[in-house]
């Protein structure tokens, strides 16, 4: 499949999660290329239909720009008392419909609008879908005071831990925080290892994103969409 | 008892836990009035003895200040591999040397700290042990972007959330983060608790020191002091 297939195919499936946000509904939307297929979907809704939101939430930069730019308001987490909706992308989904998330560094910024929402969607091309979790490193975003010794830590607990670079410095989070990847893979027992996680001193978040997704809308390369629920 | 008697008595306290530091290790310091006697009788001993010390690292800038005044080196976390003992001073202590911290709001750094460090000693005066955790404001500190909604929730969970202020406006940490002081008293089951708010996103950390000190320094106030180990 060519660049122009896949994105096709990506509108698709992004076109189909915008017909699931609701007239004066608060919504939250997440980052990347489908999301921006999904966003441009949402303005033609409110250019046609005059879709109307009580408040959006976001979590980047690029897709806030990209929902101004055609004439919604952003609102910060903070300012909302809830979301109803959320709509994002995932590095990898297993057949529970839990995932990694985090491969662009903004995993504490998901978690937290992925936690706050009564509904979480996921929007992804097949090759997301994995039986297991694993076949991509679990991103983990440590303080840096106590980062060697997290670092130490993961590598005697056989977690294959991964500094995450930009270029030859270390990756810095929005947060002011690093990012270890952890490559084991597959990931062992997931709700185990979060639950280490949560627990290790350090750790600001982890990539792990589990009894969170409601539904995910997957992009087959067959040209077909699917929908699984949780 | 007054101020000047009661000044005695820490530096009693104080004098004993410098006297187990051990020359050419790695040492962690807390911080607080008592902490401060530590470190006047960790000069005494470099003075008299010519103590000397392979590390020192530091959980706020006002004991690294009195330290590099009396000629220590001051080194950063990150920069040690291992702390063999770090002495801090606590909130409240109970029965099984568990304890509460972060009154001055450093419990991320404290925490830090102390976790990586191989013994932990607490000076304390006898009105911070407590039978069981509580008679104290558990201090959780939250990222700002969900504080709202983690507020809520604490509030939700019957755990009487109160923002930390400064003046009018709400405190900040050294890490940009709100705390939220939890004035639930007794503290419920507090490795209970202690899971939930691991779990909890939005958390960066929580001053329930649990497993951590292994042993307490106690100055009471009929002039004596005890020591109780884990």
């Amino acid at each position: 499949m060519d660049k122009q297939q896949q994105d096709q195919l990506k509108r698709e499936a992004a076109t189909k999660a915008a017909m699931l946000v609701e007239n004066n509904s608060v919504l939250g939307v997440g980052t990347g290329s489908t999301v921006a297929f999904f966003i441009d979907a949402l303005g033609q809704r409110k250019a046609k239909e005059g879709l109307t939101l009580k408040h959006i939430v976001t979590t980047s930069n690029r897709s806030k720009k990209q929902l101004e730019g055609l004439g919604f308001k952003v609102d910060e987490l903070a300012d909302v008392d809830h979301v109803d909706l959320t709509i994002d992308g995932a590095d990898r989904v297993d057949e529970a419909l839990d995932g990694i998330k985090g491969g662009g560094g903004a995993l504490t910024l998901e978690k937290n609008v992925a936690i706050n929402s009564k509904k979480n969607i996921w929007i992804v091309d097949e090759s997301k879908m994995v039986a297991h979790l694993g076949d991509f490193p679990l991103p983990v975003e440590v303080l840096p005071i106590s980062c060697e010794q997290n670092f130490r830590k993961f590598a005697q607990e056989g977690l294959k831990p991964q500094w995450r670079m930009n270029g030859t410095e270390r990756y810095v989070t929005h947060y002011g925080n690093y990012i270890i990847d952890l490559a084991v893979d597959p990931i062992p027992a997931p709700h185990g290892l979060a639950a280490y996680l949560d627990q290790t001193v350090g750790v600001v978040e982890h990539g792990l994103f589990l009894n969170v997704c409601d539904q995910v809308i997957i992009a087959h390369s067959d040209g077909t969409i699917e929908t699984q629920e949780r």
